[in-house]
């Protein structure tokens, strides 16, 4: 993804420019960072030693730790502002909701390539998992594991991702007919109550 | 994978024997070409002109088109066998036999290995999706579509897709954290219900 508007608007207004390809060289350094130590052991200051900046840069070009992550991962959407607006609500509902924002975002055209490429480079090897999972997966799965609030919340949550990583799979990326074709709306009145059941359908386990 | 015991034991017999090399050669000849056309479009007759042998001696090493496939892709189990003998039941608790049989198997230690390089292969290429979406899903979708036997049978048995590849990536690529770690009578109980709403649980679409 290119610069956000109000990083390049800053960059552009003189403060500072650095070189044309400082920003790339950064988020180029980044990816390695992750790749190589995961997310939790990479830091700002070892992608600016990586990428032969001052830390400082890389906090004026792409914010926090996370903000990088998802530019590198190239995901097309901030879980930051999407996830919470649905879970702000409550758990009632909210299986169908997480559905029909899923649907419609992956249905989206400009989103689907770069989501399909997210789903793809995570299954290329260990290192890309790991880093969906401590990255990407943990910003979506946080709000919702604290909006069910009991002691199976990790596992049901990561059963509503399995849901939706499989129907990622298996509409947007192996493209199985008619899954593929089908309307949004019905995708969403089958998926929507699955969801609701992992997410408050059943009993705790035993303590 | 290696020969199956009979064809293994036919070649031994002195019948025929072919160069050892031989099996290997057609064997990466039939990756080549499902990988270039695509099941469908790929024959027994184009993999032997591929691998530069009789078309007889492909049928003698491998048996059939879907045989060829199951070893191309190096499926550890064979789908033939083990989908029929969960739908011959009947669509009762079939979502609870289904979920129970399919995370037996990727529990299985030497099961897991080969299943995630077929998950993980499915990703890299369009290609690739389109071998698993036309030769093993198809292998597997079949006799569940059959006993489900209404208009929306496809896309009932897709959801049920979509569920399991979706565990497959969560539990065992990803290794998500409780999940991958979940007693697998745990996970069954809690897949298996939603399993059998996509089989039977909503109205079918109008006509």
């Amino acid at each position: 993804m290119g610069a956000s508007p109000a990083s390049g608007a800053r960059a552009r207004s003189g403060r500072r420019p650095g070189r044309p390809d400082t920003k790339a060289r950064i988020l180029s350094a980044a990816k390695a960072e992750f790749a190589a130590k995961g997310f939790d052991r990479a830091t700002l200051r070892s992608i600016a030693l990586a990428a032969e900046v001052d830390p400082a840069l890389v906090h004026h070009y792409f914010g926090s730790k996370d903000d990088l992550l998802l530019q590198a991962l190239e995901v097309p959407f901030d879980p930051r502002e999407v996830i919470p607006s649905l879970t702000r609500q409550g758990i009632d509902g909210l299986g169908s909701r997480i559905a029909a924002t899923f649907i419609t975002l992956w249905d989206t055209e400009e989103m689907q390539m770069p989501l399909v490429a997210v789903v793809r480079s995570s299954m290329t090897s260990e290192p890309a998992a790991a880093l969906l999972r401590e990255g990407f997966i943990r910003m979506i799965m946080g709000p919702i594991v604290a909006v069910i609030d009991d002691r199976d919340a990790a596992l049901r949550a990561q059963l509503v991702a399995s849901q939706l990583l499989g129907l990622a799979v298996t509409r947007y990326v192996l493209l199985l007919e008619p899954l593929a074709s089908e309307p949004a709306a019905r995708v969403i009145e089958r998926v929507g109550p699955n969801l609701q059941r992992y997410l408050d359908g059943f009993d705790v386990a035993p303590a």
